[in-house]
Order: C-alpha cells, then structure tokens, then sequence
C-alpha cells in the first residue's frame, strides 16, 4: 500500500508526487508513512506548503514531526509560521530539541549560525576505528550526515575531522585508533561567518560539510553540502534581482505579495527614475540648439543607450568576476588597462557604423505631411554628422571605464558591489551621454556656440 | 620538511599556498610530495596553471601525474592543453586511463557524459556488508567517492545503491546482503542529459553524486556534488553575462584574450545598436513636431528609460523564477495577472511624479546664454504636459507585460528565456517606447496632428 510506495521511494520523490494535494491531503498521506521517513519526506515539501500544513494541522497534532526534523530546517520552518503558531508548538518539543531550536533561532538570517544544524557526530579521540563506525551506527538517525564526523574534547573543541572515507578505509584494522588518522588541520567558519563566506569555502574545498565553530573554536554544528547549493542559488537569484534593479525576493517571484513585489521595485525605479529626471534637466539647457539643429534629436536615444549597454556590459563582467573570485581588487590595473582597450575598441567600431548610419539617415529626408520637403530638415553637413560617430566613442568608452571600476570601488570601500554598482553606472553614463554629446555638438556644428 | 608539510593540510590549501609560483616552482614542489597527494593536490590547481605546468614539464615527466587524477579532471585538462601536447601525452597513460580518457573526451560539453567520472565502486549484488566494505576499502584509493556505492549486474546493469551510511549503519550485522539494504529506486541521470538537468536533479534531491547511465540503465560513472556547484556557479554567470548582453565567456574575464572579448561583447553592442538606429528613425518622422513643440524633446530619454528599467525588472524576475523552477509555463495566467498590476501600480507611481516634475521642469524655463528668456521657450499649458504622465503608464505598462511574457514564450518555443529575452525586452520598449510618446503627444497638444 501508500507505507511501502513512499518507503521505497526516496523522501523527496514521494514529496514531489505530492505537490498537486492540499495541505490536509498531504497530512493523511504523511500519516500513513512509516515515522522514521515522514520527517525526511516532510523536509522535502517547499517551505510555503509546509507553513500550511502546520497552521491546519496545529501544534498538537504537528510536534512530533517537527521534533523529528532536522534542526536547521525545523528552525527555518518555525522562523516561517505564525507567531502564535510558534509558541504554541515551541512548548510541546522535547526540552532538547527546544533549547536546540530556541538557541538556533537567536542566529542572525545570512550567516553561518543560521545555516547549520546541530545534528552531528562527536567523536572522542580515544576511540578505535571499531567504536567511531559502532558509535556513528547506533546515532546515525539522529545525524545529519555520517560522512564527516569530528573528534572534539570533554569541552566540545574542535580536534580534528574523521570521514566515512577514513574509517572505511581502516575498516580492515578495527583497533586503529582514530587519532591516528584524524586529519588535524579542519578547515572551519565561524559562526557569525557570512553564509556566502560558507559556500566560497565549501565549493573551493569540495565538502560536503564543513564544521562550524566559535571563538574558541568550540564545535557548534555543521553545514551541509546541499544547503550551501541552496545559498549559492539564493545569491545568484539576489545579485540577478540586483542587476535588474529589483530590491531582492524574500520569496519566489509567484508568492511574493503584490504590495511588496510593488514596494521592492519601486523603489529602485524611483531612484532611476530621477536620474533620468536629471538627463531631463540636463537636456532644457539645449532647448533653444534643438530648435535650431533639429537632427540632433534623433541621435539622443542612441548615444544614451550605447552607453548604458557598454557600462552595464562591463559592470556584470566585474561584479560576476568578483563573485566567483575570479576578479580581486589589486587587478584593478588589469581592468583599467582591459576596459580602456574595449572602450577603444568597441566605441570606435559603433562609430563607425554610427557614423554611415547618421550620414544616411540625415540624408535621405522624408517627405513632410504637406508633399513637400520641408527647409526645417536642413541636411546637416558631413563634418557636422562627425558629432554622432565622437560622442558615441567618447559614451562608450565612459561606459567601459565607469563600469570597470566603479564595482572595485564599492568593493574597495567595503560594499557589496552587485549592490547598486550597475544602476549607479546607468545614472552615470546617461547624464554624461548627454553632456558629452551636447558640447561635442557646440564645438562641431557651427552657429550653436 | 615540505613533505609532510603538504601532507598534513588539506590538497586544496596547498595549491592556496602555491598560488604565486611560477610552472616550474610548482612542479618543484609537487614533486616533494607523496605520490599518493600530488594527484589531489595538482587537482586543486587553476586550470589555466595546470595547462602552463604540462606544457612547461612536458608529456614525458606529467604522464604519471595526469594518469593519477580523477578522470573527469584529467579529461578536462587534456582538452584544454595544446594539441601536440595532448598527443604525446595520451600513449604515455597505462591502457586503460588511456582508453577510458578518450571515451570521456568524446562526449559534447555541457552534457552529463562530459561532467562525470568513472571511478565509482561497482559492486555485486551476492555481497554482503563487510564484504562490500572491504571491497571498497581495497579500492578507495581510486574512488572518487566512497559514499555512494552503486550494485550492478554482470553486465554493469544499474541495480540499486548503497550508501556508505548505509554500511555504516548496518556495520554491526556484517552478515547482511546488500541486496537487503540497497535502494532500489534509484534517480539517474541520461549520459546524453544537459549538465543543467544534472544539476537541477542533484540540487532537488540533496544528492553526493549521481549516476549516469545510458538507455539500457548501464552505469557508465558519476557526477559528484563538488562538479555540479562548479555547473551551478556556471550557469549562473552564463545567464548573468547574458542579461546584460554578453556572449558567455568560457573563461575568465581577466583570462579572455581581448579579440575574444571584443567580439563576444561587439556583437550584442551591434545588435542593440540598430535596435536603437530604429529609435533615431522612428524619431525622424516627428522631427518637424520637435520644431514645433520643443519641450518635447527633454523628456525622451525619461520615457524610453522607465519602460526599459520595468521590462528588465520583469524579464529578469520571470528568467531567474524559470531557472529555479520557481515559475512554470502553466503559470502564465498568473505572470500576466502579476505584470499587469506591477504595471498599473509602478506606471501610475511614476506618472504622479513624473507630472509634477514635467510641470515644473517645463514651467522654470532657464534664461538664455544672451540674458533674455527666449520666444522658443513656450511654456505648454498643465493638459498638454500630460502627454508625459500618460505616456508614462503605457510605456511602464507596456514594460511589465512584455517583459513578463517574452521569457515564457521563449522557453515554450524551446528556447533557453535567458538568451535574449532581455535584449528583445529593452529592443521592444524602446521603439514602442518613442511610438507612444508621440502619439499621445500629436492626441494632446493641439495643432501636432
Ligand atoms: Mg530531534
Ligand atoms: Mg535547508
Ligand atoms: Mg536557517
Ligand atoms: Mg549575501
Ligand atoms: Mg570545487
Ligand atoms: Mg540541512
Ligand atoms: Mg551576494
Ligand atoms: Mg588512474
Ligand atoms: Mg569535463
Ligand atoms: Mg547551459
Ligand atoms: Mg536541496
Ligand atoms: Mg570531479
Ligand atoms: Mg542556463
């Protein structure tokens, strides 16, 4: 029947063929799992879904699953539910697992405290490789993972690491005791480590935990493996959020409320938008040369938005670079020198396009309303139309010199630079797109001085 | 000394250490290593490093260490060296490194058989726990992973897997077959499957490693964790260059040589570029209205920017929904219910205070270089200035829904959202961008029409 398909099943298999149900469905069904799989199918079901099974089913009827899920994802589901909700349920859990829960919730949301789970083997090191394998077999349940265990004193200090790998490879030598073949140099994070901090380390190392610890290198839980996936897809979805100007989701893009999906990207196009109100400014001091030399117009949108596209060209490159530690501040040299070549290289060859385009698009005039060409579309001469192909050099290689470096600047001064680095490229290019474009002109095109 | 040195940390913090050597310095150091580290050591190299040390050291003198990596990293490294090189060096690795590298080299980038390795333990079915756990010991020098065992027929057929916890779990009945505890249902991976898929399964399914198999379910070698957080962080800097319009490097930026640069980044600048030269068109049939009505012209780059700035909140937030199965195509109804609020409520935010702003930018008219507020200034009365305000709405309008639907028309005609997506957004609302603007304008301001 329903307690051999989903014992046969892996938890998140069965998880998954219940997606379409009801949160009380999935409830009838989970009671029909045999205990021991029920949490580990439980911790399967997206986070929403979860929330709603708990506030059906209430606190009485919810505990024992939720004492028999793994801390960290029992803390991240209790941080999620109802307050009253919460404290409710708190009481109910075994005094263990509340005091657990309690101290774990106390870890500020991004570091490595909130990410960990306690659930770990503690081994002494006076054990012979025959006591760690029986020791970890009898805790296993309980464990998070038995693949990384760690040898800690009567005061929980962190010694030295034993993995599956090493007590299974001894396996044939039972009385070997494990510190002879504890690997001593663990590599660690601290609590209030940053996670993304975590994840670095984890993918440079390839764990599939790594200890965490405090000050005094006391051990105070692990981080494994697949929630570090779980951080390093938060932060790419935040850094893409970032670029695209969206203050970043707590949730996904469809559970999102509408006021706070409203709130989170307002308030960024608020801040372009009066930039732009700036090119808008920027733009009145020229009125009276727009009336004269009225081609100019045509060119604005492009210079503006060649500009922008090269700076935010460049701008990515950087922050991603940086990201994934591919870029560090003392390249600044390399960028400089790198982007100062694209900014030539790429600038001169729109402008040379630009330049073909404008001729021709000046040239042949369109016929006014009336069936006459019109003297207001005076044929600007080929030296004049030397504004566009200039500006669109000068814009470009602002662009690639803006974006290069203005995220080593935000870095250098200790900010994220996926944080707001491109918009602040944006708002800078845009102004002096126009600027540059506008005295480029007064210098080239007679009679505007 | 510098043995034991290497020996007692981690391979992945020697080659830290390493890290400003040159070629040559490196090898000198490798080769003061245990034979038995210098493999994992060498592993933990930038790719860009280990390439420079083969060709430095030659295939005679690298054959031995080449033939002791993982066969995953050593196919990786063979297919980036020069081919000379590579060719020298392939006669020189025992038969079977040789025969199975020139398998693995076969299969096409970004797929499951160019990311997998082969040195997974293989065991029978007729085993039992302790057999099974000697035989791994007695292998595990060549395993990539001892943790995830995979039970197969004669004829290498996938049958179940057995974990190392579960070994370890059942040490105390060494009796046991492992037939008994093996899980049956197993999730794999095709060989011809995209490494994004790969990913995605590993990620949901909190997996060490996965097996790759072919249509007859043969096991033909593993991904493990490690790989598929290098797939993830890949992808999303291929999805990150992409958004902001460059051609996905395959290196990194400071490694790109700047002909490769240029072109990956020119060829998106170009493409842009026309999208934008259609803007200066579609601006040349309204350039008498500009003659005429001057104050029109200051508000252009406000009006195409507050439609790009929506439609890339939209698409990126649709894209990166997609790419973490957050959103699904069946979701559409509610996306376009989404963006059509977003737009209402961010288009008619904008409006408000692009109105007032419109109203005193166009009412403070700047004197003129000669002292004399100038004729050409004609200060439109507060009905025409709501040409800006209502063009506004449309052109935010506009952004959401296009932005939002784009994405999920491109993955349902089989296309990959984060390619183009954006660059087709910001091409649409640009030219849609003017086009309204001066519509609404020729409605609103009398004698335009
Ligand atoms: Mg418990
Ligand atoms: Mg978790
Ligand atoms: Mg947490
Ligand atoms: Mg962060
Ligand atoms: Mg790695
Ligand atoms: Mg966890
Ligand atoms: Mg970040
Ligand atoms: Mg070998
Ligand atoms: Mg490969
Ligand atoms: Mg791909
Ligand atoms: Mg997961
Ligand atoms: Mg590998
Ligand atoms: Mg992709």
């Amino acid at each position: 029947g329903l307690q051999e398909f989903c014992g046969a099943l892996h938890p998140a298999r069965v998880a998954e063929f219940m997606e379409g149900l009801e949160a009380i469905e999935m409830w009838q069904v989970l009671q029909a799992t045999e205990p021991d799989v029920r949490a580990d199918i439980f911790s399967f079901v997206e986070e929403a879904k979860q929330v709603e099974i708990v506030e059906t089913v209430g606190p009485e009827g919810i505990s024992r699953l939720i004492a028999d899920m793994p801390a960290d994802d029992r803390v991240d589901l209790l941080s999620e539910v109802d307050q009253e909700v919460m404290e409710q349920t708190l009481p109910l859990l075994p005094q263990e697992d509340r005091r657990e829960t309690l101290r774990l919730l106390g870890y500020a949301e991004g570091t490595a405290g909130a990410l960990m789970t306690t659930e770990v083997a503690r081994l002494s090191q006076t054990l012979t490789v025959h006591d760690a394998l029986e020791a970890i077999s009898r805790q296993s349940q309980d464990l998070e993972t038995v693949y990384y265990n760690y040898v800690v004193d009567d005061q929980d200090h962190l010694l030295g690491l034993v993995s599956a790998r090493d007590l299974v490879v001894n396996f044939t030598r039972p009385d070997t005791p494990i510190s002879d073949l504890m690997q001593r140099d663990v590599v660690t994070v601290l609590v209030t480590d940053d996670q993304e901090a975590v994840a670095e380390k984890v993918a440079n190392y390839n764990f599939i935990a790594i200890p965490v610890v405090d000050h005094h290198r006391k051990l105070l839980g692990i981080i494994t493996h697949d929630d570090v996936i779980d951080v390093l897809q938060e932060e790419a979805t935040e850094d893409a959020h970032r670029s695209a100007s969206v203050d970043p989701l707590e949730d996904g893009y469809l559970e999102t409320v509408w006021h706070q999906l409203a709130w989170k990207r307002g308030i960024w196009l608020t801040v372009l938008f009066v930039a732009a109100l700036l090119t808008a400014l920027a733009l009145r001091g020229y009125e009276e040369d727009f009336q004269k030399v009225t081609w100019l117009v045509l060119f604005i949108p492009l210079v503006i938005s060649s500009g922008g596209n090269t700076g935010s060209q460049s701008a990515t490159l950087v922050i991603r670079g940086l990201t994934t530690g591919d870029v560090n501040l003392r390249d600044w040299r390399r960028v400089l020198r790198k982007e100062l070549a694209m900014g030539l290289c790429l600038g001169g060859s729109l402008a040379a396009i630009g330049y073909l385009c404008a001729v021709m698009l000046t040239r042949s005039v369109p016929e006014s309303a009336d069936g006459v060409a019109s003297a207001v579309n005076a044929v600007p001469t080929l030296w004049e139309v030397l504004v566009v192909p200039i500006t669109l050099l000068l814009v470009v290689m602002c662009g690639t010199m803006t974006g290069g470096l203005l995220p080593l600047l935000f870095q250098r001064m200790g900010l994220d630079p996926a944080l707001m680095s491109n918009q602040f490229v944006a708002g800078i290019v845009d102004i002096a797109g126009i600027l540059i474009y506008m005295t480029v002109a007064m210098i080239m095109v007679p009679g505007l001085w």
